[in-house]
């Protein structure tokens, strides 16, 4: 399936900051056809470092999809039964506007002055594209990491819009740990003199810093034993230790190699922005609690983790979990036994796609039945439950 | 008690490398006095960005020791009864031969080219100092972190000279994800333009990826729990969030100030080669299994890990154990509850000064018995258990 990015164009978006972006455009990519009643439309929202590019064979770069695995014909989501769209999130750097992007009032990227942006801000623009392709319904939005606090964030700011959520290896707000991992990187950039500030568009740019940061990440999206199995203390080239500060070990190696090609396809001001965004995010965010939060969400939750996460630990998915429940509300919680840490999510595809399989049939049984039927929490059964 | 840092010269030292330093120069403190029949000294190693001044006050600053906690009258090292010795390691910047010493050869500093170390190395010197001090076997050598490593090796390189071993959350080899950390650190402080290839001195120095280095290390000796307990997602100065890269929350502007501060205090070449002698240290080294390597030990073992600390996990000192117990070693292991992940070792000092005054007390007795009296496991004995 060769797939070519699409771009949607808006005049403006307003931003949480206060601040007004315009003009606006996303890129974004579908897989499969839109039914007659546009009723299986299903978002895909993207980690940190993904892009539109989720499934399929890029025509540009005949690259697969990021999460080319889990969407396909007959694969979790399925292309033969839904449709699906996935676009690059605001503030990333593979189309969508951010802050390598043009600012027309100044004829020059925006860079720094590119306004700090929220994953509400992201969503915001998901609906305009979504309404732009004339859906009024989302069967489902679902994504991993940051996609599935993009998923919750939808679930409470488009209520009526979305049917389910699917929330992989994520969280309903960034803890301190993850907040100093994403500072790390921010720092790591920010040091190096050639980000100069966010204007280094013409020169070479930060790519000692940014590579820096990658690296970092690179290692918390791994675990300990999946570290030990694909690389364990094996040495690159040499047979002995090398006594010198090349490369001894593979994880360096693999570390060095990771950073440096991640260099050639992100924007260090996005990494900026992008990282702040997942650090300001806090569900409950002027709400007493998750749960007085997630009230205002009526759609149906699928929550996956994977036990070797240790970036985005079950008990952040057990936190969303145990809200909806103290809501009454229906939530399935997935705990996937996996050795990948972090990155279980993109390669751990078997028993989540099955997952996911049968929960969007659910999600379509549920949807073809009339509201107020069985399955369906309306608000007022809930609050009889709960007296 | 007020200290004062003590420096020892020695012409040489032949180093795993190959290479020979000379001369080369150890700062060292020592707390208590010692007895008559000098049988009553302890060596304690210190961690990566440790000194040689662990108890008292510092003659020099008017700082604690960083194990003060445990180092003192009637504390977990009794100096009411022992004599304590520290020394700053091989390759470190504080006192003792590192890449900032002047190369008597070249009349500057070593900078990168001091030769590549091990802990191996950092033990042979720390020998040469215990031999000068007139000290022909130790009580015990006992230390956290890399002070566990530099524990085990003087177990199994001065066996004659060691009556027992204190290891602290520590490991007999890095595992591809310490070495992944420590070489992260590395990248930060080389990708800075002003490591300049190490030769720094007479100018600013690394000091942005030294900084970074350290804000990564921060992270990894703490625990999602108490990073959680400790900053949680407090902001810093403002109510609000800034929607600006300043300083949000809490948990930033304390890794800013830990990298910021770490830099008046340590040497970035110092950085490299201590990160490097851990990522090569594999008590295994060259022998079929851990207990084979282990099998040259004559000491009594006591091995401390903290729940909380995925850094250095307690599987690792496990391992150590469980080599040790095939072996039919004295070896007691204690897996201490804690919230402060790696940092435990430093500040959990309750329940582990009382296993230290234990421990220590029962190698002193096992001291005073003739050899091959019970509690003392002969290699005969073993052979004979064996069978």
């Amino acid at each position: 399936m060769v797939v070519e990015t699409q771009l949607a164009r808006f005049d403006s978006i307003a931003l949480d900051c206060g601040a007004t972006l315009a003009p606006v455009e996303v890129a974004y990519e579908t897989y499969g056809e839109l039914n007659h009643d546009r009723s299986n439309a299903i978002l895909i929202v993207h980690a940190f470092s993904g892009d539109a590019h989720a499934a399929g064979v890029s025509k540009e770069t005949g690259k697969p999809g990021w999460w080319d695995d889990m969407i396909g014909p007959g694969k979790g989501f399925d292309t033969g039964k839904y449709f699906l769209i996935c676009s690059n999130v605001l503030g990333g750097c593979r189309g969508t506007t951010g802050p390598a992007s043009i600012d027309p009032a100044a004829g020059r990227p925006y860079a720094m002055s590119f306004p700090v942006i929220t994953i509400g801000d992201m969503v915001r623009l998901q609906n305009r594209l979504v309404e732009h392709l004339g859906i009024s319904r989302l069967l489902s939005v679902a994504g991993g990491s940051m996609g599935g606090m993009q998923a919750l964030e939808w679930s409470v700011s488009y209520p009526e819009k979305v049917a389910s959520v699917v929330v992989i290896g994520s969280t309903a707000r960034h803890t301190a740990m993850q907040i100093a991992f994403n500072e790390v990187g921010r720092q790591a950039i920010m040091a190096d003199p050639d980000w100069n500030g966010g204007d280094y568009h013409g020169g070479r740019g930060p790519a000692r810093g940014l590579a820096v940061a990658r690296m970092v990440g690179h290692i918390t999206y791994m675990s300990d034993e999946s570290m030990r199995q694909k690389f364990g203390r094996r040495l690159r080239e040499k047979d002995v230790l090398g006594f010198d500060f090349s490369v001894d070990f593979e994880v360096e190696s693999y570390l060095r190699y990771r950073g440096s090609q991640f260099v050639d396809r992100f924007d260090a001001n996005s990494y900026l922005y992008i990282t702040k965004a997942e650090d300001y995010f806090d569900l409950t965010g002027g709400f007493p609690s998750l749960a007085a939060s997630l009230e205002r969400s009526r759609a149906r939750f699928l929550v996956i983790s994977f036990t070797s996460d240790w970036l985005y630990p079950s008990y952040q998915s057990l936190e969303i979990v145990n809200a909806l429940r103290s809501l009454v509300r229906d939530v399935a919680y997935c705990a996937l036994p996996s050795e990948y840490g972090h990155d279980a999510f993109l390669v751990e595809v078997g028993e989540q796609s099955e997952i996911v399989r049968g929960f969007l049939a659910s999600a379509v049984r549920a949807a073809a039945r009339p509201a107020g039927a069985p399955g369906a929490t309306s608000r007022a059964a809930l609050q009889e439950r709960r007296g």
